[in-house]
């Protein structure tokens, strides 16, 4: 498949591994170091280690698996680590891993000595079709995700399929909501194509389509000023609900579930506010409660998850900023969402 | 004076006060917050907020003085008090103290929710002269000056002269180290016109001319890949001095203590090696022996200070970096110096 060029640095999706192996070859750094967690230190890091162990000038750092660790305290440990092994300027960090890993290692390689070179293995579909492309690194403080950050762009991002085969098949789900939003937002025919095919293991060349389409808008607007606001939809309130799980459910909302029910909502309020067909309304619906688990969304938690989406970067002047759908495939940007409309889009979840 | 654009930023140096107000006025940040330290709380805050007063929508944040202060968890607190305090991407953040409100104040600003507007007050010497111009933030870890930050620039600076006349002489010296080394790598008259004023509190006129030479290179190299390597004249040796002292004295070397050091130091270096000649050399280690207390350094202390140096970030490969100068008003960059023509320089100075 085509390489798809980002902000100055190409996505690779064949022969990734090899195309890692010459980049590391041709780049001359000093050192290079692999960040990674627990799971894909299991199963993803030996597939790497086999074609890198010719090199000798690397060291691995390995983190707790988890949205916990997307905190200060692991960048603050893993800071440390680069100085006690002595990284200069011309270290490369390697992010083999899911969003923690590459919002995280991008977010620490971007400040180190003020920058220094990242590139990314996204070892998740989530991380494939959403942190690959944007160069947005953040970490969490107090449970605000990414309230801390940069933008920051990667050197290359290797894509290597096979990764996604060791995942959970809840894991896919999550990364699924991606692909199903790029379809909702830029491209009707992804999202009919994506209806019709084995979600279960999205194939790679629908994973490159969606790649793509959030490639597009990100080079358009880099720095979220207006058409990537595009890529907000399903997250104002899907942030909201992530939050609130994260902080409330002994098992946690995976992104992709929490997005999922923001587009419900988001849809609705398109409905109500931008003239989303009901049809679309009705499809988004059907679709999303179909593959996704209902989550338990009550009254009283709505005040709690009001007080979340107030919180939420994309505000201005306190106002609640929602993208909306016109239709499926075309979106509207910066709509202002009152209370009582986001408190009836909820309900409108909650009684599905 | 002329106001000096610098990197899409201007540095006002008269009416600075009433040039803040119209800033505000015009800008229509949803909300501002004084980022600012026990000393300019108390004696620079008062003049600023006199003319403030008028805006209802700011916040104080106030810091312990010190380079102490400049690390990780005076950063999660300002975060966090950010994140209390409501602030949205709109807000501005008002840097008002010397170079670790302006470091700190920087990196916090360029990270809260991926970057929001800042502007500095400098109300040092030190900072008006380094920390106004270059769009360098940092943080220290473990020590380490300035291993953690960004790149980014300051919606703008503003210069109040009236504030230098708070400080105490020291810290007007620590200033006037770089002042006279923006003579020494690029003015040869700046550096002739220095030695013939009163340096006990430098004219406005001087610090804009120092200003002037600080811009022209930065806006030539924002990044630092080459000729910005100029300013790092005296920085090799004298960070090195200056972590020293931090680490191990009851009252540490004032950065521009610290940076004359490293000026001898490398004046010596550079005469041996870049050919500055014997005159030049005299000249500036008169000139900075008479204005600078003399530093004990001894024998035992160099493999220490070797150590520092190899943690700079300014080295490649492991080499230790430095600039030269060829004459006074000239200088060479990217000269790697070895283990025992740094001592060497440390003896120079030892056994002035």
């Amino acid at each position: 498949m085509e390489i798809i060029q980002s902000n100055n640095y190409p996505i690779y999706f064949d022969n990734s591994i090899v195309e890692l192996v010459n980049f590391i070859k041709q780049s001359g750094y000093s050192r290079f170091f692999i960040f990674t967690d627990e799971n894909t230190g299991k199963y993803c890091l030996p597939v790497v280690k086999e074609k890198i162990d010719q090199f000798d000038n690397y060291d691995i750092i390995e983190i707790n698996a988890g949205e916990e660790s997307k905190n200060i305290d692991f960048c603050i440990g893993v800071w440390k680590m680069l100085i006690d092994f002595g990284a200069d300027r011309n270290s490369l960090i390697i992010n083999l891993g899911g969003g923690v890993i590459s919002d995280m290692g991008g977010f620490v390689a971007s400040t180190y000595k003020r920058g220094i070179d990242f590139v990314h293995i996204p070892t998740t579909l989530l991380s494939q079709v959403d942190a690959s492309v944007g160069g947005k690194t953040g970490i969490d403080i107090e449970g605000i995700k990414n309230i801390v950050g940069t933008f920051a762009q990667p050197k290359a991002v290797f894509m290597i399929n096979e990764f996604l085969k060791t995942l959970p098949p809840r894991q896919i789900l999550s990364g699924l909501a991606e692909l199903l939003k790029h379809g909702l937002i830029a491209d009707a025919q992804l999202w009919a194509d994506l209806k019709q095919n084995d979600l279960t293991q999205p194939s790679p060349e629908l994973i490159h389509r969606s790649v793509k389409i959030k490639n597009k808008i990100v080079l358009e607007d880099p720095t979220e000023k207006n058409i990537r606001k595009a890529l907000n939809f399903g997250h104002t309130i899907g942030h909201a609900v992530e939050t609130y799980s994260l902080l409330n459910d002994q098992v946690p909302l995976s992104h992709g579930e929490a997005i999922a029910i923001g587009m419900i909502c988001e849809a609705w309020l398109s409905n109500k506010n931008a003239d989303l067909p009901d049809a679309d309304l009705q499809d988004i619906t059907a679709t999303l409660t179909t593959l996704y688990p209902k989550y338990q969304l009550h009254e009283n938690n709505f005040d709690a998850l009001f007080k979340i989406m107030q919180m939420d970067k994309k505000n201005l002047n306190g106002k609640i900023n929602c993208t909306f759908l016109t239709r499926i495939g075309q979106f509207s940007i910066d709509n202002i969402c009152t209370e009582e409309e986001l408190y009836n889009s909820l309900r409108y979840y909650a009684a599905l």
